[in-house]
């Protein structure tokens, strides 16, 4: 019961959101101090555009390198759509994030699709990929830019139609940092409650100071896995100077010292995070790379 | 029972650790704008040493200028010793707080006093000054740098001869931002269970990226009322780079839009914040500010 598990999502979410394009083995070598810290469950890269997202433009060539040098580990991509999906599928993948926005406004604005499309592009992907994993990825799940915030009950209704389409496994994004923990231990409760066959993350940002604090209520409100960058890259490209995603580091840390098993060597995933702080222009927001050893305060 | 004081402390704690000097007007702009936005107490200075923290030198003059301004606001006043109680006294102040660390070492490292010394100080000056309201500031409660964290019953035992003196106030304080929230949770509901008669605050320092989630434990684990800066500035002087205290706009915003009254402007405070970024260089560590209105995002 007391066991979390730390799901990185950094390679994707965090390295999409930096200006600068950071080579290959760069990434790699921040993928392969995450593993050897201990992290076992990693979103590596996106199967998008090149166009509209350049900075994975490797992601065909990372995930080859990856497949081969660690065969068993649970890596998973996100994709927008079934082009993606095979992309992801020919090159050996077998787990896939594919996104649906709760909004129905942000879903137009973000990937040009009603929810009716969404959810027959899933279908599709489903249909001809019977082996390939599916976590939909629910944007806006706890607020929208367009949209405001949704009550429980249409939260609910949303997660029972992506449970419907036979889906075993959700993650509930707060996609542009506004949640609150009284609104995540309501929504959070109410979901593994209402859906015990479904596997739920979350994947908070924190835009508005709060990744720390909703990432932990939702693990007291019954969720095992939690989303979470390196250095608490991400966020969003639009948003200059906005905090990105709940750190890694500070996350482990935090329940490490709670007491909760994560499975993770906290020391080297703090070297991990300072190597990375190195390579990167801005855009960091970890707190506890930061601590000098020896220092001493006074009030 | 939903109702939250946050308590200012950045013109003391935040002030003191930048670099450079603020003048007296720009102090008093930053101050005006918290009241307005509908902070009700303040640490609006700290009479120390103007060699030790050059930075409040203004100590007096600003006392003189804001007792004079608003004769009925609640204003105190950090003091580390008989001298510095009878100087705020002097100019009219009738609340101080005066720094105690639970750690016996720190507060040798920190006030150069034993235990013994600290308590007989505190003793002359609750003497002396029979209307002066003094709160004890119980430095390191949660963990110290050279002797660890204490246990739940260490802490009790501290705060008990604190209690036996006659004091009617203390504020719990993360000294070096090391408290997590099963420990805040563990700490501060004993605490408030053995000394109704006390009054609590809790003072958390940000440095691992638990200031907010700590401060919101203290607060359903009992605790009313809250330290924090305006800006998340403060923390600790000998460490540059580390994080400050909780920012005030961050907090009063989530606390207000969880439903807890704080009888705050959450807009007003943002703009104070704004303000107070732009006089001061580096050490803002507050989110909220950086947000920039209708941009969107994609996950």
């Amino acid at each position: 019961m007391n066991k979390v598990q730390i799901v990185e999502v950094g390679p994707r979410d965090g390295f999409q959101n930096l200006k600068d394009y950071i080579p290959v083995e760069t990434k790699l070598k921040v993928i392969d101090d995450l593993i050897e810290a201990g992290v076992k469950s990693m979103q590596h890269t996106s199967f998008v555009s090149p166009k509209a997202i350049p900075q994975l433009r490797d992601a065909g060539e990372i995930t080859k390198i990856l497949l081969e040098k660690y065969p068993a580990y649970d890596f998973f991509a996100l994709v927008p759509n079934l082009y993606g999906a095979r992309k992801a599928y020919e090159l050996g993948l077998r787990k896939v994030s594919y996104v649906v926005s709760l909004s129905a406004s942000h879903n137009k604005a973000n990937i040009n699709r009603t929810h009716d499309e969404s959810f027959a592009e899933l279908k599709t992907i489903m249909d001809n990929y019977k082996d390939l994993d599916v976590c939909v990825d629910v944007a806006t799940t706890f607020g929208c830019p367009f949209e405001g915030k949704y009550s429980t009950d249409t939260v609910l209704r949303f997660l029972d139609r992506i449970a419907k389409m036979g889906v075993k496994e959700m993650s509930l994004a707060d996609t542009i940092g506004i949640a609150n923990p009284k609104q995540v231990r309501e929504i959070v409760t109410a979901a593994v409650k209402k859906f015990p066959e479904i596997e739920f993350q979350v994947h908070i940002h924190d835009t508005r100071n709060m990744g720390m604090v909703n990432t932990l209520t939702a693990i007291e409100s019954g969720i095992t896995k939690v989303q979470s960058t390196l250095g608490g890259l991400g966020g969003c490209p639009f948003a200059p100077g906005a905090s990105g995603n709940t750190a890694t580091e500070d996350l482990a840390y935090m329940l490490s010292d709670m007491g909760y098993e994560t499975g993770i060597d906290v020391d080297k995933l703090i070297e991990a995070a300072k190597y990375e702080k190195s390579i990167i222009s801005g855009n960091f927001s970890g707190h506890i790379v930061n601590i000098q050893k020896g220092t001493q305060c006074i009030n």
